[in-house]
């Protein structure tokens, strides 16, 4: 048995090392490539995917991992060989059931519309990306179907991002926030708007860039297992678990775009700087799902970045950074204006509250289109009357309108924008449960000290990487399954105090 | 045909992915990588390059190269194709002659090896490379035995990075080269040495950086298919033909340090750039030999960068960047600095006339040691015997002796050196044609104009890659084989009117 293991782990570790070094490619290619680099670059990054595809699909995996089946029975199921038999069967079922010319028509098909979308976008030509994004739904029904059995055709495609969800659990759940959030921000946008003028004077990028390290250091991300730099569009991407980086961007005539920015991608890699180190180089070596994922970088970026305490400890020495554009801005006028709620017309811009409803309007049209009852003709107005009735504004355009997310452009429709609210509930559950565990996490946070939560996240949450489902880890933690409670009170709390409700 | 030729590069397309990619890692390895990324990076590495020459060696390319020989013997030998085809195979033989369990077995030990030396070196422990190095002798031995039939055990080892030349060619043109140089070193070291202080001065990076880049662009460096980073090693790499990096160092103490350091690694990279685009993804989209891609550095950096009318032009802006440390001094005082001649230990930092005979040294020892006439445990000392006699110089430990060169300690021993002084040799040659053809090139220097040597070298030596042979080349520009007299005779004027000989 213990050989067969080893050669999985040698044939897994051959498919990791193809994904990572396109990962690489992937980050240069968004760092620091020159533009004449491009057309080359594309090939190479497409020959690593299909490489890795192959060898992971390979009919010898398959049998290793039925030889391998007797022996898991025989472990306990949080055994991490069963959990790497575990996870590693999953993906092989799903990756055997898409055929490789599948795969490469897809991924081929993507670099073109997501190449063709970087320009229609600032031209605010739907148009153009009509063709590309009708053939886009239809790859992504098609995908959907080498996956028969489901109640609602986009359950494969979300089980891809979120395993063990389906489109009845998601709308449940978005409902059930709905209905909470909306009273909410009908009380906050009834009163007068933060000013958050003091965000928006001359901030230069030099020390918004060492003030946000000096954060990230003490949230415990750690430099020497990553590193930060300049991109157009932040993420964080991983080598291995040695080599965790994320990206930023600045601008400087508006403080919180850098920096909160930083904090969101930090938490990211903190969940994957936390993994076990022994399960390198195989499928556990990753966050479990895009949910959690997203829990972790909401957590840092807004439950502990954006939280009263923490600009107790670090505002004065922001001001101290910035003394001629904060020495004569209040800590509460600075609170105010990084937690400012407002309806607005840009996901990645939108407050906590407001956030989720952004990401419910694309979650019910990714439905809609997957189920044939909305034409990606009539997709730009659908998109626009949604904003309408669920924000109340419109869009001037499709820039901001249905062109304004790359997920369609430059993947599939379905299964892509349900983790970032599935994260805020999970950030909300998991955040609650380390308070329960320790108290005093809030009086740490205002003294700039981390390592309780952090502590605690690694080890209930980070360590598994991916060998417990979402599911699963929420029941270990909580001993129940997702709800939003904990989430609906972290913000009614807070913000009942912010505005007086 | 066709269709079999459109089939083998399909398949050189996907090794050259492969390859590229790895240099992508590679790079990153040099410049960015947090040093937690180490570990998992080389296994990365050494996958890319095992699946590369897999990919490589596959009898289906054999096959279709020996499907293709009548094809190819029907076409003229400078045509595309034939070029293609006849270069693959002379890989495809080399590749094929060595086993893949060798060639895993040598890029092994080498890391381990590397590793080693980059810590060794700076504590001046030969003790613990030794091992390292009997056995990275042994493997060398072993490899160039892979090709039996050889005059001296050197020869396969050379030809791996000087197609076509033997030992016993390379010692008869050293041997020539060493004959003029020695009495010219003689008559220059008879005389009081420059004074390089004016070069010594504080230079903020910067600034450095930026006139630097000034320099490579007027050269003709594009930096739209390429880009300058930092290492510690400066290095070319190319990723595709439509980006060819180059990296460098600063010294602020050292204003040559850098500079000609840029100037040098963009010579690399200009030879890289001009290569013809319809070989992209083929083995003909690269130099030609060592030799011939160390003459292009050398020229940029030595024949052009370091002469009196380059400096009349560059000097006063020079000047403008540097005016506290510059404005005293004269062109006069800063063209002899940056010429200085003088017996010293370290090849990297030598000047023009001594440099070959570092280069000497080694490969004399190169073949002692691959011989059997020297020992390991004898090459401390025979390198201080050696310096001793040939430069009149003895390093005061065996960090700046005979752990001086990464070559044999990342690498194999044999074949490392001679490209070095056959590629000064070869920027005589080429340098000496391409004024023949363009008398006005000097001229054109003094006015900070590139473009007719450029030209004159992307047409004669750039564009065509690999496609001719170092020979080749040389016999298609100049009518005969390799001579050393216009490098002589180069030297012999420069530095004569320097040293009023």
């Amino acid at each position: 048995m213990n050989a067969k293991l080893q050669e999985l782990k040698a044939r897994l570790a051959e498919v990791d090392d193809l994904n990572h070094a396109n990962a690489v490619l992937g980050w240069d290619q968004q760092t620091y490539m020159p533009p004449g680099g491009a057309p080359a670059r594309g090939r190479q990054m497409s020959t690593l995917a299909r490489l890795a595809h192959e060898k992971f699909t390979d009919a010898a995996v398959g049998r290793l991992l039925d030889d391998l089946r007797s022996y898991e029975e025989s472990l306990p199921y949080d055994s991490d060989d069963a959990g790497l038999i575990r996870v590693t069967r999953r993906e092989y079922e799903r990756s055997t059931k898409v055929p490789a010319a599948f795969v490469g028509e897809l991924n081929e098909h993507s670099a073109l519309s997501y190449q063709a979308w970087t320009e229609a976008r600032p031209a605010n030509d739907f148009n153009r990306m009509r063709p590309l994004l009708e053939k886009t739904l239809d790859l992504s029904r098609r995908l959907a179907n080498y996956f028969p059995g489901y109640d609602h055709i986009a359950d494969p495609l979300i089980d891809f991002a979120d395993y063990g969800m389906k489109a009845a659990d998601v709308r449940r759940v978005f409902g059930d926030l709905r209905a909470a959030l909306v009273p909410l921000v009908q009380a906050i946008t009834s009163q007068p708007p933060a000013n958050d003028d003091c965000l928006k004077q001359h901030f230069p990028e030099d020390q918004q860039r060492a003030f946000g390290e000096t954060v990230i250091k003490a949230y415990g991300y750690d430099f020497n297992r990553g590193r930060q730099d300049k991109t157009h569009h932040p993420f964080m991407t991983k080598f291995s678990l040695g080599d965790v980086r994320i990206t930023t961007r600045f601008n400087e005539h508006d403080l919180g775009d850098g920096l909160f920015s930083t904090l969101h991608e930090s938490g990211h890699a903190m969940y994957e700087q936390g993994i076990n180190m022994d399960y390198e180089a195989t499928p556990l070596a990753g966050g479990t799902s895009a949910g959690v994922h997203e829990s972790q970088s909401r957590t840092w970026e807004n439950i502990v970045g954006r939280s009263r305490g923490f600009w107790e400890h670090f505002y004065p020495r922001l001001q101290e950074v910035f003394p001629d554009q904060l020495n004569n801005v209040s800590l509460d006028t600075f609170y105010r204006a990084i937690n400012k709620v407002q309806r607005s017309l840009i996901r990645v811009d939108a407050d906590e509250v407001t956030y989720n409803l952004h990401v419910m309007i694309r979650f019910e049209l990714e439905l809609q289109l997957l189920e044939g009852t909305l034409e990606i003709r009539d997709l730009p107005e659908a998109w626009h009357a949604r904003y309408q009735s669920d924000l109340g504004v419109t869009a001037p355009d499709d820039r901001d309108g249905a062109l304004q997310d790359v997920h369609w452009y430059g993947g599939i429709v379905g299964g892509a924008f349900q983790g970032y609210t599935l994260g805020n509930i999970m950030s909300g559950l998991f955040y609650n449960a380390a308070l329960q565990a320790h108290p005093t996490i809030p009086a740490e946070i205002g003294q700039g000290k981390f390592d309780t939560l952090h502590g605690w996240l690694k080890q209930n949450v980070y360590q598994h990487g991916a060998k417990f489902t979402a599911s699963e880890l929420i029941e270990r933690v909580t001993g129940g399954p997702l709800r939003i409670e904990p989430y609906i009170t972290y913000l009614k709390t807070k913000y009942g105090e912010l505005y007086s409700l």
